[in-house]
């Protein structure tokens, strides 16, 4: 590969380090982006160099915001006796695109996973129960925690510590199938967690 | 998601502009750049912007380069007498990695498409054909366009102009089951390119 240009290379390299971007992709995408216009590959190259610019994290909730508290933890219109909890920003867009929630949220930053080493001291858990603490009383706690090893013990360990926080109800998202699932290809694990939290139909 | 730093929609929707990018990975994307060490962001960045320094088509073969002829072209360890005839200089880069081509190439910059208004001077087939006429007698050329109606055209086309250089021997690039692949799942124009293409046994 010696033949193409270094600027070329260097590109791939770099988009190749890209979380899903093989090699391949990196290749398809580096020439994508030569035989683009110049001002395009200007504004993403600027994008990816700025995009920390005035990024912070809320001082109230911890998912990412440029103004602090961020808008949905500053939202008067938010239902503020129910708390969401998840585990990165992520979750939480993926939550405020449902628009059904309307409550506010907690961003841990992560899950309990001794195996790597994180700890209840390494995520946003302390902040959460002196959130508690001085906003007042809630009146439920949903746990919107990622349903795999981590994040049932992290979950775990939340709903041992509000037990000293009493009147809270302390709420898991469901388990069960996706909508559009099959039964057919749904794993055990999923469809004895769907059984078990079957509704009744009303 | 109003409540998302600009910056970070910024770059979500300049990268959900790249080819396979979809919203979701370019949240993804932009998520973990985020996150990484700001020294990756700015090799990233300056990549993008600098993807073009330098970068020129070579005057012979007109794949990328940065020095003129490049350096297939300018190696003199290659077969002069063969050349092989791509429509892009990523294929060109597919081949080069088997190692197993030793001869030239060009490239052709895109197939003929009277669909997309692609005609034969829209090609480097002129470039082509001079250069034929300039360098002198060939032994072979390997049409390597991709298997599809437009690559087809453009062989055909390119097949009935060389009539004109007589001695040179026209090939095209076997189609068949790739390997790994199984009969079962293939579709019929190739087992039946598969069966007329078949090779004896030695």
């Amino acid at each position: 590969m010696d033949f193409l240009p270094d600027s070329l290379k260097t590109l791939m390299e770099e988009l190749a380090k890209l979380p899903g971007v093989g090699p391949r992709s990196a290749q398809r995408l580096a020439f994508h982006l030569l035989k683009s216009p110049e001002a395009n590959t200007e504004k993403l190259g600027e994008a990816v160099r700025g995009v920390r610019v005035g990024v912070q994290q809320c001082s109230m909730c911890f998912s990412l915001t440029t103004s602090d508290p961020c808008k949905i933890c500053a939202d008067d219109r938010r239902d503020q006796s129910v708390l969401c909890v998840v585990e990165s920003t992520l979750d939480l867009i993926a939550l405020e695109k449902t628009g059904e929630f309307h409550g506010r949220y907690h961003v841990l930053q992560g899950k309990l996973s001794p195996l790597d080493g994180v700890g209840p001291e390494d995520l946003k858990l302390g902040e959460l129960f002196a959130r508690m603490m001085e906003e007042g009383p809630l009146t439920e706690v949903i746990l919107a925690l990622n349903p795999d090893l981590e994040g049932d013990t992290t979950a775990l360990y939340i709903q041992k510590k509000l037990g000293t926080f009493s009147p809270v109800h302390v709420s898991r998202i469901a388990r069960g199938i996706p909508s559009g699932g099959h039964l057919e290809y749904t794993d055990e694990a999923t469809l004895i967690r769907a059984m078990e939290g079957r509704q009744n139909m009303l």
